[in-house]
């Protein structure tokens, strides 16, 4: 009978977080780097998945964790070193030295490698590339000659290939040659003599046909590539629109340099969504838990100081009517309702609209059919929130006018904010900006002025009838 | 010589809107519907992609649009209606018989018709599986039975097996038997003899090992497997913890039923990306622009009554300094300035927070780390935005103790945004309540009645020297 659960497994199921026993375990692990017991450590982690060790080293003191990472093979370092949180990532590559590094260079593919090189600070990074052997660093170099948020800086350079003149058994060993270094095959690709990529065999195809069949006979003529300039936005919609599973990069010429599997189009995805999130509340896009403080505030605190700037704009609105407010002070007390609710309604139409071109529902086609959504919305919160607002008002301070001076004005604000918050985004699309890093802070300045305006202007235009 | 390029990629050419000739092509199309000139439309649309057939339609009048469909074979039409926007979805599911719609089902996957299936009246749907064949309709009604957003609901039933004591010969057979239904088969899953999932073999070690060889041989037994009722974002985060292209789903006795691709995860992570983002507004997950408008509605004005009940909460600290504003009315014109800024900084807080524990890198081990980082950036944003507009307040309004009075006020805001913008969010999370729907909520009632009290409090403790 054969083992029939794998060390792997075995060691997930032990760092459960929901498993009672991993404080022990950890505890164990704790205590066994105390006493040095490097053997008993070592053979506590042979077979374990380098994401799972990741999972360990979180929840060890920094020493503890640079020195139980030390008992891993280098081979097991380098993969544990990609499945680290960013603030583990940097500390580690502070500590660990040139050469350390760099002997875990040689186990990654160059994606990988370009990954690690960027938490890396100049000085070292030179340090590395000079360590490595002179092949290695020179596909990293190139890798790294593309522009970044490329497919040439996504691509790996692993991928087996035949010649459309080749026959099937060609084929089936080049797949053999590369199988042990690439680990996910889908496809072979086919090309011409002059590397000229023309198509592509699914593994399976390849596997269950004649192995005399000529290469050409089974090609899929309909294949998927990227120029190697291409932007990873690109890419990623392609790979969901077709529904693709791996894609070639090909050079100006048409060759195949390169090839990207769906893995590396799930981090954009999660990126780009990310950056969405980000950009709209003025956050760089690059921001993570390890940034250096100093960075994480540059780019907040310039995004603050614009809205200081519109909060001083719609702030000389309200000092317009200075005189209204100091003969009839409730205002003062009721103008940031209607000004805040009409930025959160805009907020609202600029989310749904933003995502909605992100996810390509929303295109140059349908554009004007999400406008007048957002307006018929506009309109029913407008009539259902100013009266519920105005309602109360008039329950509360016991004058009429004040409550529909106050419904009235929020009814308006609400066209307002439907009305920027859908077609601000989209104008801005339109000539190339990217809506969510200017659409929130235009929309919710309009809703601020305009909520000034029309609330504090009717109750100047029937100031008469609000003095108690 | 074979062909070289494919009609696929001739006609996704043709539609490439960046090229000019797009426009004469749809021209050309348009008047051959209205020429009803079927022959030579089917010629166009043969061996094209199904998603840009979609993308053809979605640029005609709906009725242009159904036509053109309707010319499609059903397998092209089932393929098609996946790729549509789910505006132009909704549409055609409406006009299109109840027997036009259950031709198309036979040609999909489960997961696909229970998509489709989704956006038809309750009527409809019953009539359309009551036409399904009884096998048909029996695995759409089983997996509608699982729980919304499970593995269950997620997986495919298509997969391909082979038991321990088979071998390498029979694995084979049993992958040419399915490879005919399934279009990216790129494991086989092993079993004991009660379909007890043991682990997987990837397809190219299947295909490089001597026939005779037997499975459990080359078995890996580190198999990834989901229960059917994991919830789809724990499937998705252990993809890409794991770097996983495919896993099983079992059931309670661990029989495999199904499996994920990572194709079906893409969508998830984009899904759950767009929860956040829409949950943070306000607006519920599910809306589409297809969503009929009075449900897009119900969310939304439930989020801003949530939001006019607070606005009213800081409207009452306002009230409570009606008269150091009826005495210092400029203190009405700046007031906004100070909370406003709060808002826009905790929001910062609470976007940085809760994309950090989406993507997993913020966990209970360091959540210390996090609030530390944000409270930092609140003092640096707090002394540096205070002083701009202390100094500011001075110049125009020539008072320096407003200034003051404005700069410490706003100092004190951008502590509470970065405490309360971190640790609501965190707080949350530990109580199992999703951080993106409540966060910001709180976040900005707390700065607006933070931000006008300590303004309007200080100013009312020096206000001897504010009247000039």
């Amino acid at each position: 009978m054969e083992e029939d659960i794998s060390k792997e497994t075995l060691f997930r199921i032990k760092i459960d977080k929901d498993n009672e026993a991993f404080d022990g375990f950890l505890d164990e692990i704790r205590s066994a780097i105390q006493d040095t017991r490097e053997n008993y450590l070592k053979s506590i982690l042979e077979g374990a998945h380098p994401a799972d060790i990741a999972t360990v080293l979180h929840e060890l003191d920094s020493d503890e964790a640079l020195y139980l990472f030390r008992l891993l093979p280098f081979e097991e370092q380098a993969y544990t070193l990609i499945k680290m949180h960013d603030d583990m990532l940097s500390t580690f590559l502070e500590e660990l030295s040139i050469d350390e590094i760099s002997k875990t260079f040689e186990f990654l593919e160059t994606d990988d490698t370009t990954y690690l090189l960027s938490y890396l600070t100049e000085n070292k990074r030179n340090s590395v590339l000079s360590k490595l052997s002179k092949r290695d660093s020179f596909e990293i170099r190139s890798q790294l000659g593309f522009r970044e948020s490329t497919a040439g800086r996504l691509m790996s350079k692993d991928f087996a290939t035949a010649m459309l003149t080749d026959n099937v058994r060609k084929g089936i060993i080049n797949v053999r040659k590369k199988a042990k270094e690439i680990e996910d095959i889908y496809q072979i690709y086919v090309t011409d003599e002059d590397e000229i990529l023309k198509g592509f065999i699914p593994l399976k195809d390849l596997f269950l046909t004649p192995i005399n069949t000529k290469i050409s006979k089974i090609t899929n003529f309909s294949v998927y590539s990227f120029h190697y300039d291409t932007d990873q936005e690109e890419v990623a919609l392609n790979f969901k629109k077709y529904d693709l599973v791996s894609a070639a990069v090909v050079d100006d010429l048409g060759r195949i340099i390169g090839r990207i599997t769906l893995d590396d189009v799930l981090e954009i995805v999660e990126e780009e969504a990310s950056e969405d999130i980000l950009r709209m509340a003025g956050v760089s896009e690059d921001e993570r838990l390890a940034t250096p403080i100093f960075q994480s505030v540059k780019r907040r605190i310039i995004w603050l100081n614009v809205n200081l700037l519109t909060a001083f704009l719609s702030s000389t609105v309200v000092a317009y009517f200075e005189d209204t407010i100091s003969r009839i002070v409730v205002l003062a007390t009721l103008m940031p309702i209607v000004a805040g609710l009409g930025g959160n309604a805009g907020t609202q139409s600029v989310t749904v609209v933003i995502r909605n071109i992100a996810t390509g529902d929303l295109s140059f086609s349908n554009w004007w059919e999400a406008v007048h959504k957002e307006f018929v919305i506009g309109c029913i919160n407008g009539v259902v929130l100013g009266s519920i607002t105005g309602v109360m008002i008039y329950l509360v301070k016991g004058n009429m006018v004040l409550g529909l001076v106050v419904g009235s004005a929020m009814l308006v604000n609400m066209l307002v904010a439907s009305l920027t918050g859908s077609l601000v985004p989209i104008l801005l699309r339109a000539i190339h900006i990217d809506p969510a890093i200017a659409s929130s802070i235009f929309v919710t300045a309009m809703t601020d002025v305009c909520g000034f305006f029309f609330f504090l202007g009717l109750a100047t235009l029937l100031s008469n009838y609000l003095i108690t």
